[in-house]
């Protein structure tokens, strides 16, 4: 746990800025400080500086250069983010100035920070568990009042809190019944096995409504995948852009950060919808079991709610049959019917079309794309089919796919714990199911880590964090 | 210059960071503070924080949400960047997270700052004068060394704390010359002549000095206009590339600031070049003096380096002609002659080359963009025709067109009170000199402004500084 380096970067975001940021931790952090700062206050120094305090001064480049005029908080350890001693420079947003500021600490003893390593160092201080030190880089990336709400319940202890008093609680039976085989010729029982067996339905319940909550978690953390299914121009792509533009101002707000990797996303109500958009399938008669309905297949496969789009004025021949079959293909997903283009066709129309489609059992919703008729509807019909309940300040869920699963194994063992409990499994069995439920508890708060977790997790971070 | 509302704005680069800086300022920034702020330390709050210190605690969203924890640095006045109150509130970087913190500081009292207001307040509060403002501006712009050393020579006093000792002088004497004017059927002379004299011909040289330094100034501040002139297919595009991206980092990393308003650029040892590309020259033989050559004729117009690019195995048979007449169009400018493509030709052609332009008189230099080879003679032949001294810290060059206008219209009125004095002008004129000569200098330095000049400098600065 000993970091002999000093490390540095900019932690602000990067390019221009009124100012920006750059941190220093590390044993050194006050030392390097201290010999490019010239403070405007005669006699003060880095070193003397009191702990949590702000002071002016100008950076030099170690020569008679005057690179910036700054200002120096000073964070003392075990006080600071890290723990370690943290020097945090305050300069103007220049980006000449940031890299000089920067080259100027390297040049002085500071390493450059890898990603997400100020964090890490927090998690290897004792700052906070590892679920925590997630939780950072999702409330960094968070773009939603839910994604935000989840991403802040658990940095400030969320579940790990109450995981990691329950393993406690788990170590101190397993030491019991471990206790006991130095003793098992005699037939002692120092744990208490009607208590054991409640602390393991205890955990095992809440392991389950931790578990539940990942379908939730994961949807608002990552969106909830939308295939928007049709033939050619049904007016997928109006449909698409109107759904969009309504939203452009969030969109564009993360562009560079999800856009790049994921598709056409939009934010209804704080919920996310990312958009698989299918080739148009084409009606080709003869051939309708072709590669474009197969690969329109795979999309759905990758989806929880399917938009099937048809065009009023023009159904396909084959539109029942096929719609039949996307239904099929669809079990456990939410379909929704999407008549569009509703306004070109009269009410008898609409009739002929519900009797056409009376064995469809999901939603249907008639709409017009361009001239935005009922669009709106379409976005409550989206979020009714999302299902997703309201997040509120201080919910636990859990939205990481690692959290998750860890629990499904700590899951298993605890189950076989409480069946070993029942059958009057032999203590040596019964402890070495306790210490595996133990071990992914304490994958989940970093009890239990290894490089490669760590190298996992935090290389994920930015710089700077 | 008083200023009853409290302003607010993300003072960081726009985006996702580790953390960024939402700004407060004003005589509420307290009180707005601590209604949003829960510190740690219990019994602790904004209103009773030290001066200069950091303390630790949640925002709220006013209810019982927390939108973050962050860090919250209190500054009071007149100790602060504004001179007013300030609070810096340093939080995690997410843009949903500042856009929250923004709008829950916004419900509770504050406006969103104008751009560049922060450092307005700090003009109108006396911090700094007009000229450290405006470096400011520039010293965030600032991309290479010297432009970083103009503005942070400027932004620490530069000159004007000179121009301000020396316009407080000529008060002195204009208040002693006005003096006279009351006195006047008496023959009295307050105000003595020689002295006055001497400091006219001392401000004279300083303005003539510094109006000197802003052909220095404005090329390294906007860089140096090179028209990049050849017929088509001499490899224009080819020495173009390789010059960008052998500074590729360089240019990539202020993408989006200056590369969208200017022509590509690139820095060479510090020195920003800026490449006006003009069309291929086609040798039309009947027609040479087409449009072509003219729209050619009016980029070497706007340049002061004029890069004639030849391809040294396909010389047209107008060359020679071509070739003088754009020297005759480049007078006052450099003009370098490049030889492109000398790989591909043997030695003693290279002398008849040389016959050929025997007339030329500027500077001559044979490569090949494609192999790289002698592009460095190149470059060291751009810096060589850019005539620039290198800049030194503390060094004190004119760069802002605004000042340079204002030091020629002083430069006239201090000649005007010279002459004056030499041929026995009468006070009354002498005075209106003098009065004219202080308007200009103190526009400099911000003594005499009005909103339309601080709207169109402040305007331009970036939001949050």
């Amino acid at each position: 746990m000993i970091h002999e380096s000093t490390i540095t970067a900019i932690s602000t975001a990067p390019g221009i800025g009124g100012i920006a940021v750059i941190r220093v931790s590390g044993s050194d952090a006050l030392k390097i400080s201290d010999s490019i700062f010239e403070p405007q206050k005669k006699g003060s120094s880095v070193l003397t500086q009191e702990a949590n305090t702000i002071s002016f001064g100008r950076i030099t480049n170690g020569g008679n250069e005057v690179l910036d005029e700054v200002l120096l908080a000073v964070f003392r350890a075990p006080h600071s983010f890290t723990g370690e001693d943290v020097v945090e420079i305050s300069c103007h947003g220049s980006i000449y100035i940031q890299q000089q500021i920067l080259h100027v600490l390297l040049k002085n003893g500071c390493v450059l920070a890898q990603p997400g390593e100020f964090t890490q160092r927090a998690f290897m201080n004792g700052k906070m568990d590892l679920s925590q030190a997630e939780a950072v880089a999702d409330l960094i990336s968070s773009t939603s009042k839910a994604s935000h709400r989840m991403a802040m319940s658990q940095m400030r202890g969320g579940f790990s809190n109450e995981l990691m008093k329950l393993r406690t609680q788990l170590l101190n039976f397993v030491s019991l019944v471990e206790l006991e085989l130095d003793f098992n010729e005699e037939d002692v029982e120092f744990a208490d096995r009607t208590q054991l067996k409640s602390l393991a339905t205890t955990i095992q319940r809440l392991i389950e409504r931790l578990s539940d909550s990942f379908r939730v978690g994961n949807a608002l953390k990552n969106g909830i995948p939308v295939a928007l299914v049709g033939e050619t121009n049904v007016g997928k792509s109006t449909l698409l852009n109107v759904l969009l533009n309504e939203e452009k101002a969030i969109v564009s707000d993360i562009h560079g950060t999800t856009r790049d990797v994921i598709e056409d996303s939009i934010n209804i109500n704080g919920i996310h919808f990312r958009f698989i958009d299918t080739a148009g399938i084409r009606d080709t008669k003869d051939k309708i079991e072709s590669m474009g309905i197969e690969r329109t297949y795979k999309k759905i496969e990758q989806a929880s709610i399917v938009l099937w789009i048809l065009d009023c004025t023009q159904l396909s021949e084959h539109m029942e049959w096929l719609t039949e079959r996307i239904s099929q293909r669809s079990v456990g997903k939410k379909v929704i019917l999407v008549f569009n283009k509703i306004d070109k066709i009269a009410m008898e129309e609409r009739e002929v079309l519900n009797q056409l489609f009376e064995n469809f059992e999901g939603e249907r919703i008639y709409i017009s794309a361009r001239d935005r008729i009922n669009t709106d509807g379409l976005q409550k019909a989206l979020i009714n089919a999302a299902q997703l309940p309201d997040i509120h300040p201080g919910d636990v869920v859990v939205n990481n796919i690692r959290h998750y699963e860890a629990l499904q194994n700590a899951h298993s063992s605890i189950c076989r714990v409480i069946d070993g409990l029942d059958s009057g499994i032999s203590g040596d069995f019964l402890s070495q199911d306790i210490r595996e439920c133990m071990h992914f508890l304490g994958e989940i708060t970093g009890q239990i880590s290894n490089d490669e977790i760590l190298g996992n997790i935090f290389g994920k971070f930015c710089i700077g964090k």
